[in-house]
């Protein structure tokens, strides 16, 4: 069989970022969409400056200091207990409702999960969604000190389980992750959790537009990079089928 | 005196980027601000992603991708002439009403651009605007094939006009690029665009907002990379009694 180990993005793919939404709306009510889109769109933007300045900090330290850009630009007041709770959602993400099933049905190969997230906050996470008992790995970028799409992090995964990358299949649902597995050299499954026409359904008005649907068009749509996926998918569930199918 | 040269970041410091409003308003009635937007921050993104992925392309290649992928993203057909004429734009971005009075004030120092864009554009650009009269160098970070904020690219400021970081003034009002040129060891003068009201002012509503109240609050305040600008302007009329300040 061609497909040794499938890896999987955590941020976005298993688990569901969008699920902060409810903590930061109960933190500051009528703030919690704004404050979650711009939160995730400073996250990632972070991971790829401080990569690229060569002043690399662990996720956890760019996911606080991105909630903290967030309310100050927001003008919202802080306060150390409610910054917190909010922070700890992140050890508590939602796993996206297919994710455990289709594990379960994947379990004759190798799994692991490949994240930009450092060490203690993926196992606490994996731990916390009972996805330990069906991970293989739970590899962190940190020992890199680089995140993804550098070519180091994805160098983890044959590093790590030994397999190499064209008998890996790495699934994310993140344009830019795909494309940067895609230029290392691993198989890859992109899931698009936004179609085109839901795309352009979300713009009903183009002068006044929810704070998730500026996220939407700037992080959930196949980027222009000169990199296409092996494969699209739509959901998790799909996983099993292509992976079954995928011959030499 | 310390600062032997003045450096000018192009896009969003000398040159407005909004300025593309208009363009696009016009090739695409009702989606000008939000095709403006959206093709600002996805082209940033590209040139930091593929650094990353050390899959080079230069930044009329990123330029045009970006356009295209937000075009696409809008379900909004595409012209080949239509979109020509949007990217001549980029050859022929308005200044801000305060740069070329600036500059003359500076003229008993070194001026330079150092800038993402290609050597062709930037030339087009800077002679299109008149600042070759005024500039000493217009520098592309072409030749290091990756964009700022490298150290790579801030580093050919000392190799082509030979003056070393701590007697250059890095003038940018990305907040990111004043991060990464601090980070480099410039000194640096950040220009504060959007104050800390005028951004809270922007979120009239939270449910529904203006593309560019996102864009704003995504790019022009400072962000949270461990880093500070040695100096804090409003706009490019402050330069000339800043710099005169600056003693060693």
């Amino acid at each position: 069989m061609t497909i040794q180990a499938v890896v999987f993005d955590a941020y976005g793919t298993l688990y569901d970022i969008q699920s902060v939404a409810a903590i930061t709306e109960r933190a500051y009510p009528g703030y919690g969409e704004l404050i979650t889109q711009i939160w995730r769109i400073k996250q990632l933007e972070y991971t790829w400056l401080r990569s690229l300045m060569r002043r690399y900090e662990d996720f956890s330290v760019i996911t606080r200091e991105s909630l903290d850009y967030t309310l100050d630009c927001l003008g919202l007041k802080q306060d150390a207990e409610i910054f917190d709770s909010i922070m700890d959602k992140y050890l508590h993400l939602d796993l996206y409702p297919d994710a455990l099933q289709a594990l379960s049905e994947l379990k004759d190969r190798k799994l692991a999960i490949l994240s930009n997230g450092s060490t203690g906050m993926l196992n606490a996470l994996v731990r916390n969604s009972g996805l330990d008992r069906l991970l293989d790995a739970t590899i962190s970028i940190d020992s890199k000190s680089i995140f993804k799409p550098s070519p180091d992090a994805y160098a983890l995964i044959e590093e790590t389980l030994r397999i190499a990358p064209t008998d890996v299949l790495f699934v994310s649902s993140n344009p830019w992750d795909a494309c940067g597995a895609k230029a290392f050299g691993l198989k890859v499954a992109w899931i698009e959790r936004v179609t085109p026409d839901a795309m352009v359904r979300a713009f009903e008005r183009r002068d006044l537009v929810t704070p998730l649907a500026m996220f939407k068009a700037i992080r959930t749509q196949m980027d222009q990079l000169g990199l296409k996926p092996d494969h699209q998918i739509s959901g998790l569930s799909d996983l099993p089928g292509l992976v079954a199918g995928i011959r030499p």
